[in-house]
């Protein structure tokens, strides 16, 4: 049974058990929320994992991190390190992006040492094998994705970003409004060639029932992929991305018939005034399925900075109801990720993740601030540092800078405000 | 005439026509907006600068970085070097806050290399003066207040921070609230302090006329400050903070009856979900005066990384109508900030007026977007880079991973997204 047919049943499975503690909810209110598909616990029946995750509504807001090769960059080593960091740094799940050197090595390494949940995107492999056999990535077929999916399950791939909302009518939408940047989606852009070459209709769209069956049969989280997501402020909310939501939205009804989890992905580039639109939007076509934002970027000019403007994004989604955030990078738009680019943007984003469970409500994120102003109001300066977002960076800053009265900082000195205050008020 | 003054008569000043144009505004409307008391213009009448600032409703989101020396950390050369990265990332104004070392001295070579209106916190060097001459940083009256608030003038200082909220009233208010913590502002609990041990009322409150005859001879705008500002988001918008904001709602009509330009100061540490209410309460109470607001953060465990959070609080504050950003560094709640931190904290904040600036609709905002979206449909690397937030940055990245396709990026190589869509649909 899949983690839904247990929760349709009422069965609190071991994954459902340890999902509910973490977050301090009772077993019986997240069986109700997964069988309702307004929470998912991404965690193939072919892996164990130390940290299983639950993603939706009325748990804290998660956060993943893209790691993976590139054509120009394929170090497995590299990307081990960022995995370690990413999931040192707080990343709920990450996904193996590859595209460069020995794909299948390294979604391997990656699993074997993720203790969080692994997704991919497979028709990144499915596009680099048909070069690879074929010279051409655009010369392949059904089988081949089968096949591939087949392989990413066995390996133990948690969650899966299929890209079926790509299809000749969204196609259209997108031809009709005329965008500045048409598609910024690399799986989206691979399928719209693809339809335009084979004059076909999306094979992840046509047979999606065939990928359904193989998601059930892992128990394996669809990630419905918006490949035609917005690049620019200016191309937000437009009809096109409209017409491929609805189309997610009538796959995810599919996907729950047929017991598989499922989440919807979500922008990309999106000015502050119309995220809340976004997610209302989302939730609505969506019947509640869970929303895995990228960002948004709130700006198209933020390059070698993007991972702030995509905090300031994310935490506004989040605060509206997004569920899932995905990482961006300072090296967006630029460059294929550093280690440290790594380490910034999933720490830029846990930042949008706690601001936005915090406006959510959520106790334990509310509980955390008190104890830091707490030991702040004693300048307990090691507990400060301790109940941090990033207790090595806030430790550094701290011991680079002695004060003479060891009790204040640099700041202000004897003229320190909270000090000043307990001196009179207690 | 102060510019008030003008502006009620209807008489454009050289300064008015300047920011008109920066604005790409009518000289006629700005007039309106700055004889309602929605826009002010900071330049002192000693001073000329290359630089003039418009602040408020209809104009650019704009950006103050804090600079100064503190107890800890004094050196002149330093603050001079924060001058001049602040102004390079693009702060609109600086706010000399010095507390240590020669403080006249500084604030006049801040003054003399600025090339951007300069604020201070007259209260500041009110203490440490009364600390230098008597040895009790509390020992100081009005006397003392009006000589420090003259040299300051004499100096050519465009904006001051008058923490004329912080009153007997006000301080009751906090006393009931029970907050976690009391008063974070450096200003706002010397006045506390004052207040409490001289068991009289505020002097800046009780004098306010004399303040105004000052401001108004050398038509300094008033920058209301909120001493009781909250420093963790479980004591925002509680009764204390909204007490003080009626206090300076009274205080701002009465600068603006004086022909005082005048602006109020905003939180601080606040929820996500409280901000909105912030801005409106603001406004309303204060009659459309130009808010500044210092962040918000929206969460109080970001210690290393407060420059995020803040742009954060800050992108939104301005989506919903604040008007001026105060910068928070990376070094904030742990020490005296480096130039670096400087940098970042301009660059995080300039990220966040200029997202406000799309939701709010400006103009010359959007069309940046536009450019740059552009720029990366063409894959021209140069404009892209020029056009963004930090070129100097954005070039690094570029530089630091050269892909083997020279037209696109090391992040997707041949399978970027942009290209393959202009390779089909042009």
């Amino acid at each position: 049974m899949t983690q839904l047919e247990y929760a349709k049943q009422r069965i609190p499975s071991p994954a459902v058990k340890q999902v509910a503690r973490l977050e301090g909810i009772p077993p019986q209110s997240l069986l109700k929320l997964i069988w309702q598909g307004r929470v998912v616990i991404p965690l193939s029946k072919n892996r164990t994992i130390k940290k299983v995750c639950g993603i939706g509504s009325g748990l804290r807001t998660k956060v993943n991190a893209n790691i993976g090769t590139s054509t120009d960059r394929a170090k497995i080593t590299e990307e081990l390190t960022k995995l370690r960091i990413a999931v040192g740094a707080g990343a709920d799940t990450v996904m193996d992006l590859s595209i460069g050197g020995e794909i299948k090595k390294i979604r391997r390494e990656i699993l074997a040492h993720s203790p969080v949940p692994v997704g991919t995107v497979p028709i990144y492999e499915v596009a680099v094998r048909a070069q690879k056999k074929r010279g051409d990535f655009l010369r392949f077929g059904i089988d081949d994705i089968l096949e591939t999916l087949q392989e990413q399950a066995e390996d133990g791939v948690d969650f899966f970003t299929i890209h079926a909302g790509v299809t000749s009518r969204s196609l259209l939408a997108l031809k009709r409004t005329k965008r500045l940047l048409n598609i910024v989606s690399r799986g989206g852009a691979i399928l719209a060639r693809w339809i335009a070459s084979h004059r076909k209709e999306n094979p992840f769209f046509q047979h999606f029932d065939k990928i359904l069956d193989l998601a059930y049969d892992y128990d394996i989280t669809l990630s419905l992929g918006d490949g035609l997501r917005p690049g620019s402020i200016w191309d937000a909310t437009d009809s096109a991305q409209i017409a491929e939501l609805k189309i997610l939205g009538d796959l995810a009804r599919q996907a729950k018939r047929r017991n598989v989890q499922v989440m919807i992905e979500g922008p990309g580039h999106v000015p502050l005034n119309q995220i809340k639109k976004n997610i209302v939007l989302q939730k609505e076509i969506c019947r509640g399925a869970p929303f895995y934002v990228l960002g948004p970027l709130v700006t198209d000019v933020a390059s070698g900075w993007d991972h702030i403007s995509a905090s300031i994004g994310a935490a506004l989604a989040g605060s509206f109801g997004a569920d899932f955030l995905c990482y961006v990078t300072p090296s967006e738009h630029l460059r294929h990720p550093s280690v440290e680019d790594v380490r910034e943007g999933v720490i830029a984003s846990k930042i949008a993740a706690h601001a936005a469970d915090l406006a959510k409500g959520i106790k334990s994120a509310r509980e955390r601030d008190r104890q830091i102003s707490q030991a702040r109001l004693k300048r307990d300066w090691k507990k400060q540092i301790a109940l941090s977002i990033d207790p090595v960076k806030a430790a550094e800053y701290r011991l680079s800078s002695r004060p003479k009265l060891q009790d204040v900082c640099t700041m202000c000195g004897k003229y320190c405000s909270i000090k000043l205050m307990q001196e009179c008020m207690g």
